[in-house]
């Protein structure tokens, strides 16, 4: 399968599930417990790669997997990670407003490209930093509030606190995404193996978050379990498959794409959503967005198109070809 | 003189025109009459290009001058088009507001590419497109209405046959520079003696629209050349200045260099206002113009900047240097 087909079916998934998750609203209220989406979805993921990797381990070779200790106890960080990030957010929206919150959280396609370098040894020509930094312009572009909006001018008011909690949240945010591409390429177990790992912890935080909750709340609803599904609907049930089925694609892209065609994907999608909402839900478009989607695209362009297709090479390249065998194709894949 | 300081020099200056312009003024309006500005700016140009010219005529060789009525008919062209320009303007105004025409003004960024490729026969790589998209986007973006500001959404509800003449606007806006530039090129004319024609023309065609006012206006306020410097402060005739000067860059810029190079100035000049009048008019920042900003340096830097500086050349060029001895040099000036 092909890298980009991946992104592309991500860039759907990941944009219907904002649409879905509006749908599967009574008037902006959710009449199910959100935190047991996440949870069931897990499970989705992880039901779905125990099965493949079943299938896998019938054929031969069998499927590839490291079981000593060493290796497994990795696979619980991005969830330690996301845990953290979690309440980083949390004590965020306690000093910015949600949407000033929104317009930071594009800090984190730059953020993912500077610990991608860092860590993962990437290199990335100037034209993909600048593609990267056009990325992150162009999806606060498309956010910005259009005139008549309510809440202004808080995006520059806020105090120090959030503006730098902000930017640990897009850090955090990004250095899970950079330790689960490390996770999954660091050996050739099988991507099945590797996402049972994943999922399983994951499953198992997010229980534990929904028992907490139960503490918290002092089990007056009950416990978790008996009302895990109080409320759900069909739309509901989208969301939940919808949400696993992006996450396989991610884990899939981490092994074998990597981070940054999943932060194109994702900040493709947040424009898509942008888009279908001027037609689903008849939100008004603005010029900001417009001009955001143009910023957008011109970027996935300089990221991705091979630098022949954009710059003109010397022409002394075109018309001394003997001393240039082998130049060309080198090109086309250096991109 | 190198081109990108001229290029620089005309940002500044450019950008003092705005502030300036509005320093000169009391009370939001002016004390003289503005069509005066243009008209004495001509003028300056006019002596400052025959001095250098007379100058120029004693030395040896001579300045090159074609004075054959073939060639000298063509200088009126572009006032004509300015002429056409204004009026075009004029209409256009009739159907939008002016902050819907100013955002439609960056158009003129996009056809000056356009026109600048068909008539000038200038190739362009697919970078230096996505650059001129970008430029025109990133000006758009600061200028977009901050939330709360008043005259919201109308930039798409204005009736069709004002976009229609807001895209005429740009293309003869567009059409006079590449006109210009074709003039200044056509042939090895002394500098001087082409602005001295231009310039003959322009102060003519300047002081035809006063005496047009002063038709229309019934001689009330008495003939044009007897009120000429009513009201006219120091602050005036810096304008005065101001506006002479970058005439005379943009003519060096068109025969030294290009329309593109202009472009870029003057949308760079358009930023630093803005950035200014924050400081000195105390204007509300936006995120908008921050925004905006970035895309701009993002822009100019894919332009100008060479391509091996953006992206990195294969790696089997650098390690087989015998073959391709006298590459690098060229890739250097290919930009």
């Amino acid at each position: 399968m092909k890298w980009y087909l991946v992104a592309s079916l991500l860039t759907v998934l990941t944009s219907s599930q904002g649409i879905l998750t509006t749908l599967s609203q009574s008037n902006g209220k959710y009449k199910y417990d959100y935190a047991t989406v996440p949870f069931l979805a897990e499970v989705f993921k992880l039901i779905v790669s125990s099965v493949f990797l079943w299938r896998e381990c019938k054929k031969s070779p069998p499927a590839k997997m490291t079981t000593d200790w060493k290796s497994v106890r990795l696979f619980p960080i991005p969830s330690i990670i996301y845990l953290i990030h979690n309440n980083v957010q949390f004590a965020t929206l306690m000093y910015v407003d949600t949407s000033t919150y929104q317009i930071m959280g594009n800090l984190k396609i730059v953020t993912t490209g500077i610990l991608f370098r860092l860590f993962l040894k990437k290199k990335l020509s100037n034209l993909q930093w600048m593609a990267i930094v056009l990325l992150a312009v162009g999806t606060t572009t498309s956010q910005v509030k259009g005139c008549g909006e309510a809440s202004c001018d808080s995006l520059f008011s806020a105090p120090i606190q959030g503006y730098m909690l902000g930017i640990l949240s897009a850090c955090l945010s990004a250095l899970a995404g950079v330790y689960t591409e490390f996770l999954m390429k660091k050996n050739n177990d099988s991507l099945y193996w590797q996402n049972v790992q994943l999922y399983t912890f994951g499953a198992i935080f997010n229980m534990a978050r929904l028992v907490l909750d139960d503490f918290r709340g002092g089990f007056e609803k009950g416990p978790w379990w008996q009302r895990l599904f109080n409320g759900y609907s069909v739309t509901t049930w989208m969301v939940v498959l919808n949400l696993g089925s992006t996450g396989l694609l991610v884990s899939w892209l981490m092994k074998y794409a990597d981070n940054i065609v999943k932060v194109y994907s994702t900040s493709m999608a947040m424009l898509l959503t942008m888009v279908l909402s001027v037609f689903l839900f008849s939100f008004k478009p603005t010029v900001q967005l417009f001009l955001g989607i143009i910023v957008c695209m011109m970027s996935l362009h300089m990221y991705f198109a091979p630098p022949n297709m954009l710059v003109d090479l010397p022409s002394t390249v075109r018309t001394d070809p003997e001393s240039l065998v082998n130049v060309p194709v080198d090109r086309k894949t250096d991109s």
